[in-house]
Order: structure tokens, then C-alpha cells, then sequence
């Protein structure tokens, strides 16, 4: 892993927080609105992107221009950037859209820095309700109304008291849904909906694991940043790195990761 | 239904509000905080009850008790207390005590008043994102940093390009379930996990159906002043009154409420 000094790393919060400011004026500009467009970008189900998440992406790539033009950029809605620093931005502008067109404060916006070996600092930005969850170089924070809270992941319960969170209850495909529906029936809550903020909900101690399928490097890398340097883990569900996406499963300790892991390694590749 | 002259709305509006001033200090108090202590309240399965619950249903008790004392009070957490003015105040301190403890931020304290007829006037308080939605009287209104915004249902699109909300993926028995399943596999887009947060979406025009089984009069009522201030409608899966709770469907317009019924009106009852 790439070492950074201390001014090196005050430059990379920097400009992350520019870039989570600037797409905030974007989508707060939108959040339910009339002037907000859907599309719809896949076909036989509904795949929503709007001029929010494409407007705030490009708010991002331009912070990024300016301040960071030698690093790499992969994003939701843009084509990659290759950089010469052997950084990369890794950007979702809006994690969650089906929960933005339908005006519910628990999207996201994502910003996060890899380099070789995964990501090394991460925000998952709530800009309605003022939050922004930031994780790397050893240091999880919340910060709101100009305050920042160090977070951490709470003491984990035993499987059977843990509370698990998901976005679809129909999970990924109908293997992946059926290992989940197991696994929720051992634990003690199951809730829905929440997209990244489930993830953020998890770094900051309020809940216990999130398990999702089909994922994008995007919709991964902050949360596990934010997650690591919040005391938890987060990996596929084989056990292995889960930064590239796919089936994901963030846990608030070993104990907790290894007894889902023991159901959700079950599940054949596809 | 009751008259009220100007100044008696004022009244209870003021009452109201500061009933749900008083339990904001509680609930927020206690929001992800490890001072929150939950308690299972049923057998067989996981229905809980916080110390929060209870605590700010107390406060908003004391200062119907201080201001109102001759309106009846029926609430969660206590028994109901008898008036002698014809008037009940309808009362959820926590509803979605379930996202509550999972540090969620679309929880909410109902109130509402009623009289022989049925709810009028009601509040979905949501103090940690500083939302209040407030219905009766023929205003909808949210009020949030010291602004009041009218508020109102969209323009309702046809089923098909609808967006359903619930708050569980079970909804209720399974032939409420398979209903339900029925209906959202007949809209765009299906989201759960809100509580009464979906309801003020669907007042707020942020969403156009909200279709939940199982529900209390403490659920609804609230949710039912606010929906029907904002121009849009709340029954039951016959099309009958919905006050007294059990099966419910709220709707942006007549004509995607008519479309929902179509189906759920086929259920028999229990």
C-alpha cells in the first residue's frame, strides 16, 4: 500500500470534500424536484439515471480536473480517465437513485481513492441530511453541522441478536436471494432500502451487517474505506477483497463476518 | 364533522406542535446512543419497544395533560385516557422503532387529533433530518429550518410508471403478501423500509402509492390528515375508511388509487 505524509493526505481530504461539495449543489438543486428527468438505462427492468447523477458526476470530474489532473478517474456515468500517479478516483455521484427520484434522504454520494492494492480513503456524503461519513488513513468520522464525530463499529452481538441490512429483498439472483433469506432468518432484524447509507449505518455503529449482490467497483470502494477505518470488514463471500464489486458482505467484527460467511460461501459462482 | 373556528385551529396547531417539540428532546436524546435499550414486546418474533418510545410519548402526555386536559389520548405505549370534549389525541412517539434502533433517519412521532369522524389534523415529525409534515384543515404544509413549504401530491402517473412503497417485503399474511407482490410487479418501481416516512413522500409528491397491512389507528391516523390535506386519498384495500388501521392503501389520485383497489379488494378478509 501506497504511503502518504501528512500533507499528502490533508490534500487528498481536500479535494475529496471539494468533490463531495460540488456534487452536493447538484443534487440538492434537483432532490425533489419536477425538474429532475429519468431515464431509463436498461432494458426488461427499470435501471434509473437521471441529469442529477450525470450533472454531479461531471461537478466531480471538474474539481478533479483542476485540482488532481494527474490521477485516474473511474465513474458511474463517464468513461475512465487513465492518470499517471497510480491513483485513482473511483466515484458514484448518486449511490441509491431509484431512492432519490423517489425522495428519500438515504442516498449517497461516493468518493473514494485507490491505488494498486484498493481503496485508501472514502466518503459516502448524505447532503440533505447534512452527513458526511469519511474513512482512511486510520481515521473514521461523521461529520455534521460543522462538528466532527470519530465513529467506530459497536461491539458486535452473536448472529442471532445482530441487525442485517440490505437494499432489494430479492437480493441479486435467485441463489444469491435464497442464501440471504437464510441468513436473515437466523438473525434478529432484517431491514430494507437503504442503499449505501446502510453501509454508513454499519461504520458508525448502529448496525451489524450488510449483504448485497451484483455491486460495482463504484458502489463498493467507499463504503470500504469508510468501514475499515471504522473497525469493521468487508469482503466478497468467498472471504476474499470485495473492491471490485460483486457480492459483498461488510460485517462490524470477525466473529459476525465468519458466521455469515459460513452461509454465504455456500452460493456457487455464477 | 367538528367546526373549528380560526382561533381553535390555532390552538391545536400550537398544541401540536409543542407535543412534538417535546418528544424530539427524547427521541433525538437517545438516537443512536448506547443509552437506548430495546425491549422485545412480542413472542415469536422481534417487535420492539425502546426506552425513547415510551419516554416520549410521557413528554408529549404531560403537555396534553398541561394544555389540553379535556381531550382524550390514545397512544402506543399507554392506556387511553378518556376526554369530555369530543376530541382524541392519536399518538405514535416512535413509528419505526425498528429503523430507530438501526440508527435510521426515517423514523417519525405521529400526532394527530381526531374526532367521531375520523382524523383532522396530523403531523409526521422527523426531528434528527428537522422535517415536520403537517396536514389539516385543508393545508399540507413541511416545515423544515424555520420554513413552511406547501406541500401536495403529484400529478398522478398511470400504474404502470408508479412508484409503490411499504415498509416490509412481507407486508402482512401471505395472501396480504401475494397481493401486494401482485401489485408491485404491475408498477415501475417498489421501495421499502420507510415507515411512515413513505407517507409523507406520497404527501410531499415525492411518490404515488404507499400500500402497508397490519397497521393500528396510532399508524395511520397522522399519515391520514397530512395524505388527505395534500390532495390524495387513504382507505382501506376495500375502499372503505382506513382510520382504525389494518389494511392500507394511500394513493397520489382517485384514478391510481381505483387502480391499486382493483386488486387488493380481492383478498378476502381474515
Amino acid at each position: 500500500m501506497t504511503e502518504f505524509s501528512r500533507s499528502e493526505r490533508e490534500v487528498l481530504l481536500q479535494v475529496a470534500n471539494a468533490a463531495a461539495d460540488a456534487a452536493a449543489v447538484v443534487t440538492l438543486d434537483y432532490f425533489r424536484t419536477t425538474r429532475l428527468k429519468t431515464e431509463n438505462k436498461a432494458d426488461g427492468h427499470f435501471d434509473p439515471v437521471t441529469c442529477a447523477d450525470r450533472e454531479a458526476e461531471q461537478a466531480i470530474r471538474e474539481v478533479l480536473r483542476q485540482m488532481r489532473p494527474e490521477d485516474g478517474i473511474l465513474g458511474e456515468e463517464f468513461g475512465p480517465v487513465q492518470g499517471t500517479s497510480g491513483l485513482t478516483w473511483v466515484l458514484d455521484p448518486i449511490d441509491g437513485t431509484r431512492g432519490f427520484i423517489s425522495g428519500t434522504p438515504t442516498w449517497g454520494t461516493l468518493i473514494s481513492i485507490r491505488d494498486a492494492a484498493g481503496p485508501i480513503l472514502g466518503m459516502i456524503d448524505q447532503p440533505y441530511t447534512g452527513e458526511r461519513f469519511v474513512g482512511g488513513f486510520g481515521l473514521a468520522e461523521l461529520h455534521r453541522g460543522g462538528k466532527a464525530t470519530r465513529i467506530g463499529v459497536r461491539p458486535s452481538p452473536r448472529l442471532g441478536d445482530a441487525i442485517l441490512f440490505t437494499t432489494f429483498p430479492e437480493v441479486g439472483s435467485l441463489v444469491e436471494g435464497a442464501a440471504f433469506l437464510e441468513l436473515s432468518r437466523q438473525v434478529r432484524l432484517t431491514r430494507y432500502g437503504m442503499d449505501c447509507y446502510a453501509y454508513a449505518l454499519l461504520a458508525s455503529g448502529n448496525v451489524d451487517l450488510v449483504v448485497e449482490a451484483g455491486l460495482q467497483a463504484y458502489d463498493v470502494q467507499a463504503p470500504i474505506a469508510v468501514i475499515e477505518a471504522a473497525g469493521g470488514i468487508v469482503t466478497d463471500w468467498r472471504g476474499g477483497p470485495a473492491h471490485e464489486g460483486g457480492r459483498i458482505v461488510a460485517a462490524a467484527s470477525a466473529s459476525l463476518h465468519r458466521a455469515a460467511l459460513q452461509l454465504l460461501q455456500l452460493v456457487p459462482d455464477v
